[in-house]
């Protein structure tokens, strides 16, 4: 995200906001061979740190159109939940790891069964802010990038219950192009 | 700023931004009696160290409005240079303190001028944001509160010439309901 809270540039490319995936030194592996990230020792283990804590991930029907379900295999190895009222038909990645529900809250139970112990991550911004807002969330998490875009996609979107409180940040890692924090939401 | 970018509610009401003003045990005095925080060790450390480099502060008419000026008298201690094509007429509070220029070129010119080698502050966030996009800012201070508000007065707005790249964070200060930052723009 921003300093000014956009994930994305007008036309929806990232602009420089990805930059930090390829500003440090350590190799970083994904589960995709086409996606490797170079990251600094501080953020590369925030992110071993992060994404092996995760067990599944619910998405929006918007992040799973722009990156086509990552083909059915996402980055992180884990299970994906798509939240849409219209599943796609006969798309031609369907499998085991990409499942649909029609509403969010059957989308996270439904995600939290697939992950067990572990945590369920959602994204991106417009589902994770329905949850913020609907009291779902146990954490927020933003790699804040220190630029401003001045206008974009924002992260937080259609908050109707707000402000939203959050705790402290748990979390703040200095890589290079971003701070990683994470808040614990206030319930 | 809230988390979302922030600076008030839609009503132009702070709701809780300004719970750290009022969230620790150090007692912080300002030049008006009328004013006094009461911030952790680590926010009273950082806010005097960031308040005791400034010579001059300009501000916007939105600003000067929502304050009367600050009655002539500024919580800081120091000038202040109003940036207005309508300077007021008669004001009350007109003193030696406040002075009026016509645009923001003039008046960071004047501060300085009144602030000698010390910093000049810009405020609020039309005015900042307009300095930033001009190129005329060194550095980006943000007090980032954890609160997703949801709608409201944004920090930065009318960036024109965007994205506006900051460099990595140069202060990161954890107190109680807030986190100091603060970047250096890149030229």
């Amino acid at each position: 995200m921003s300093l000014d809270g956009y994930v994305a540039l007008p036309d929806d490319t990232p602009g420089p906001l990805f930059d930090w995936y390829d500003a440090g030194e350590v190799e970083v592996r994904t589960a995709r061979d086409d996606l490797t990230f170079h990251l600094t020792p501080e953020s590369a283990a925030h992110w071993a740190a992060w994404t092996g804590s995760l067990g599944a991930i619910v998405v929006g029907r918007r992040l799973f159109d722009l990156t086509d379900g990552w083909q059915g295999r996402h980055p992180l190895g884990v299970p994906v939940v798509v939240v849409t009222h219209r599943p796609p038909q006969g798309w031609a990645h369907a499998g085991p790891s990409t499942e649909f529900r029609d509403d969010v809250v059957a989308g996270l139970a439904r995600a939290q069964e697939l992950a067990g112990a572990a945590v369920v991550g959602v994204a991106a911004g417009t589902i994770a802010s329905q949850c913020l807002d609907l009291g779902l969330l146990d954490e927020v998490a933003v790699d804040l990038v220190p630029v401003v875009l001045g206008a974009g996609r924002p992260y937080f979107t259609g908050i109707a219950h707000g402000p939203a409180l959050l705790g402290e940040p748990t979390t703040t890692v200095h890589g290079d192009r971003v701070t990683h924090l994470v808040f614990p939401v206030r319930r």
